[in-house]
């Protein structure tokens, strides 16, 4: 069972105008900016109540946010739902027949273990599994 | 100030097939279902933690919604942020700078007065902001 929206990952061109102009809209300052290098992508953290915001900036061409934008505008490109344990809930939603883009859990941002739901499995939208660390 | 990401809209085409697929996905059954005539939309709620996920079809040709799926595909359409004074939230952010779609709050679902920003103000996020009636 997934227990909570942890957050909304939105892909931006530039994090530093994006990381300002959320800090306004938000009302409040970021809580944490993290490279995650496995990623190529520089993160930007906001709370909001019992959930965040990411803002995702790829620092490579062969990060996948970067890949994303050169075909998509910015926007909402994921949303995350915090499980318990990550490698039942993969096992459970492998069986009913959605698609994982990762066998295995993998290291991601802010400390958790995270698991992709293919978009094709979820009506467009592309899930994360995460599980804190 | 923004206190909650209240919940995720996601437009769908077939929202009998998308709620049976959620059901599955979040491991729980929809807690409401409701029909926003204003909007011509019908409307399933999933209660993940403190948040919500809003499946969304479009009950006429000319709803938002339809209108939305004739230009891209299903995926997730809004964030949605609980406030507390949404008239002072709507003039707080026009003071700002960003674009409002309604000068007035209007009556939402879920018992709730929303008003939205331009996705062109928030990097391509249609944001919502909602207050509870």
């Amino acid at each position: 069972m997934l227990t909570n929206l942890e957050h909304i990952g939105v892909a931006v061109q530039d994090l530093e105008a994006a990381t300002e102009l959320y800090t306004v809209l938000l009302g409040q300052e970021p809580y944490k900016r993290e490279h995650v290098a496995s990623e190529a992508v520089d993160t930007v953290f906001f709370q909001v109540g019992g959930s965040k915001v990411e803002l995702l900036a790829g620092t490579s061409p062969d990060s996948a946010i970067s890949k994303y934008l050169t075909k998509k505008p910015e926007g909402i490109h994921h949303m995350a739902f915090e499980v318990s344990d990550i490698r039942a809930e993969m096992a459970r939603l492998r069986e009913a027949g959605f698609v994982l883009l990762n066998e295995e859990p993998k290291r991601g941002a802010d400390n958790k273990l995270v698991c992709f739901v293919h978009p094709k499995s979820a009506n467009g939208v592309l899930v994360e599994l995460c599980q804190s660390i």
